[in-house]
């Protein structure tokens, strides 16, 4: 089964499941927003702007940088395939583990994929590996803050990751869909409104703004990749609820995020707290999810959550050991509930 | 300008735009489906059913096949470049002129193109031509009833041109987007709940339900191809909206779709009689739309019609000659207006 539909084989209303595997913003999405996509769709009979001219000027408004270097997609995942299709990279190369659709797209467009593993437990980037493996036109991607393990590169880190892909004469690309969420905030590499020539983002309004069941993603590049990248994908990749959704959003993105961000940190510290005190090893993490290795199996402790309806994830896809479980910070209310709930299953021994 | 943006930079609201470019059905969407849809916006903090069970039981119950023979993906479009990530053509053929997606993503997949030209001035096909070109590994596409000119393909050279892809050994991709709007109808290769072989289909809900607004597409072939194709479309190819857009419409095609057909073949005699008394050449067509040779410039004819608020589709994307354009069949207030209006612009000489 993909990951995401387990949610609807538990056969309850998805309302009633504290989905753990799930790890968006927990504090949305913002009730304007879904207003703004219902007003929308008394337009569906309409072409959507394929130029989206719109919301392309609110999203650059809001992250500082011309609209000539955005375009959007149906989510980030399909910009993940555009890119590819638009700059033919010979190899695409990632630190792993990582969220598992750069791998699956290189795949679809029958790119060789490269993993460079992460170091030790602490997942630190080997710059040094990296250096070796790559080659001019090679695409290097990272996860900024990293799917699954949470762990935000550093400023430091991110500068040497850049400056190996400019010598190697290869491009970098910086998947930001977490970076919202991320407190301390960690770095982007979207700098007073210009990116490394070498590089692209991707950002997504799925996470921050709690609306996976919406999927827009945007990719941040010069104008000339943003060309390319366009022609790669279909005339409307976003419907017209998406795109009145994520307009909302960049025309107000505060205080949302901030408020949200805060919450996430302490709520953060509260799980961690907690789940250290189950015997559970939760790893450093800025984001608003928690890589851990659980006390017992993650698919028993999986199963023996969900009569509880509590949906976990084990990150078998991920290629880590059977006892690592990535666990999404949630609201106060949720966050007792399963810590209520795993007291009660761990009892069992 | 990509085609289908032009009503967004007249600076008017859609709402006064007669968009006679835009060839979706003009007595949609249900109000049913868009209230569905809204609804399920209040479910978008959940990521959609990634087996979409729910919509292929509908949609796979409307079109009587099994239903591990559909997948869905973001509009039609998306579907072209999935079931050619997936089937690895060696090359793509398909009878010209017809829908430039085909060959838009044959380029985005580096796969080589070949347009056969439709024979004459009636577009007739050239079998002949068809089975001298195609090689074994090949893909055929066919746009039934073909985009932009509106002839549907008889039973007789459906077969004809799925027997030449049997015995060239090559796949046979049908594109049935406007096919339930085709009167008489025109015969689609579903028959009996099965499908040839070497095809696959394409439908879509855009066309039919009248919401170019929302893209969703479905693709119909064996239940060994469809695993296939879902592996090549990222995990949530489609959003809550669209989803329960396309379920709802699934579930009560009738009598929306009957209703809509015997409408509009009514219009498109009485808009077809107009047009041939202001000295146009109106192309037989069984389809929503109709290709016609204006009696002048198409550009010039498009440009008169701005200020008018009417919008037009010349076929130069198409290679057609500049003075065809392709015309929607529309309800009859609009096809009036329209008419009204061509007569002032005409009057120019």
């Amino acid at each position: 089964m993909i990951h995401g539909g387990l949610i609807y084989h538990l056969g309850v209303d998805p309302s009633l499941v504290l989905d753990f595997s799930s790890n968006v913003n927990p504090y949305g999405p913002p009730e304007g927003a879904i207003q703004a996509a219902q007003r929308a769709l008394l337009n569906a009979k309409f072409y959507p702007d394929p130029s989206h001219t719109m919301l392309k000027e609110a999203f650059s408004g809001w992250i500082g940088v011309d609209p000539r270097m955005v375009c959007f997609g149906n989510g980030a995942s399909e910009l993940i395939g555009a890119i590819i299709m638009a700059e033919k990279p010979k190899r695409l190369l990632a630190f792993t583990p990582t969220f598992g659709e750069y791998q699956a797209w290189a795949k679809r467009l029958a790119v060789p994929f490269e993993g460079i593993p992460l170091r030790g437990h602490a997942f630190d980037p080997p710059i040094e590996d990296l250096r070796r493996s790559i080659r001019p036109g090679d695409m290097f991607v990272i996860c900024q803050p990293n799917n699954p393990t949470g762990r935000a590169y550093s400023g430091k880190e991110i500068r040497a990751i850049t400056s190996a892909c400019e010598d190697g004469r290869a491009l970098l690309l910086v998947d930001e869909c977490f970076i919202n969420l991320t407190s301390p905030p960690a770095e982007s590499i979207i700098r007073d409104g210009t990116v490394p020539e070498n590089s692209l983002i991707l950002r997504a309004f799925t996470k921050d703004f709690s609306a996976p069941g919406l999927r827009v993603g945007a990719a941040v590049a010069s104008p000339e990749r943003i060309v390319r990248i366009r022609q790669c994908l279909q005339p409307w990749p976003i419907n017209c609820a998406g795109e009145a959704f994520a307009r909302w959003c960049s025309l107000n993105p505060e205080p949302f995020l901030s408020d949200s961000r805060n919450n996430l940190a302490s709520e953060r510290q509260i799980l961690s707290d907690s789940l250290e005190g189950l015997g559970f090893e939760v790893l450093p993490s800025q984001s608003n999810f928690l890589l851990c290795v659980a006390p017992l199996d993650s698919a028993i402790l999986g199963a023996r959550l969900r009569p509880h309806r509590i949906l976990i994830r084990t990150c078998g896809s991920f290629q880590l050991g059977n006892r690592y479980v990535r666990l999404a910070v949630k609201d106060r209310a949720s966050n007792l509930a399963f810590i209520k709930a795993l007291k009660e299953v761990l009892k069992g021994g």
